[in-house]
């Protein structure tokens, strides 16, 4: 049961972002400017891979499964997100976005725990200040949603919920909206 | 030195709001929704004390030092935050707010570490939903914004330094401000 009363019937984030909608919209504005304004060098699909495992280390199954569902969505690779939380040096992505996760890996732990090594083994990949700053601050946000969902003890579909699928096709259509407070 | 390139002068966060407008943007309307509008029980130095105390176990000297000076500077007491960092059982503040402060806490180190007994006490001593949920939420943000300060390696006066006080008087007076992107 939830910390505090929630609107029934929407699960994860949905509730609070429904029943507190100031918080909620200024939490809407930063997801589409970190997930949905993709840049030439970290794709929408790269953003939110990197919000799912930064979800993943931090044990949220709604943002871990939403977010997961949504870079499957977008890279048309079902399956896509589980094997980079299982291991993200095997699973099949770039060199460049394997050296932004582990950036990602970093900052969950702590924005103090991120080395110049780090950054600079992702910068001899290609990886620019936009791509570093974005990392950063995905990493960062996520330790916040999480927080947030967790925290409040929201209820979510188990995870593997074929459910978080369908969320992901959504939100990789829709972006994340707007309410209209 | 910070890991990406920012604007000279700024000291913490306010380098990469600067550079980086649209999360920029974000980040400011996040922060008055949580720390600016206040609630009848929970006042701005409640808020800017919440804060400054998760920023302080999160080890971020720019946003544990603005926001204590934000947060002495609202009750007129200086000294009022060090006092809670040293220890939230000894500090002369209210039964409420400390229990609202070890539920903050908790989240800092995880939302799954808040239990149903640390939301009780709280309710037993007068805490609302509202209470809750932005002592949650100020607490996950901070999560965040302490990530991004020194994730990116930002520089900014050390501990103690007279400068966080003057910060925390603009601050207390007016808010955080929007820049013009």
């Amino acid at each position: 049961m939830p910390h505090v009363s929630l609107p029934e019937g929407l699960p994860g984030i949905l509730g609070p972002l429904t029943q507190y909608p100031e918080t909620g919209n200024a939490l809407t504005l930063l997801a589409n400017a970190l997930l949905v304004h993709e840049t030439p060098s970290l794709s929408k699909g790269d953003r939110e891979t990197i919000a799912s495992y930064v979800s993943y280390l931090n044990g949220c199954v709604f943002c871990s499964e939403s977010h997961g569902g949504a870079a499957d969505a977008h890279l048309g690779q079902p399956g896509h997100c589980r094997a980079v939380w299982a291991s993200p040096d095997d699973a099949p992505i770039s060199p460049r976005l394997r050296a932004l996760l582990a950036i990602a890996a970093r900052v969950q732990q702590s924005g103090r725990a991120l080395s110049p090594e780090h950054v600079a083994a992702a910068r001899a990949l290609g990886a620019n200040d936009r791509d570093l700053h974005d990392t950063v601050l995905i990493a960062a946000a996520f330790c916040m949603y999480n927080r947030y969902v967790d925290g409040l003890a929201t209820t979510a579909p188990p995870a593997g919920d074929p459910a978080y699928a369908q969320m992901g096709q959504v939100l990789a259509a829709q972006g994340y909206q707007r309410g209209p407070a």
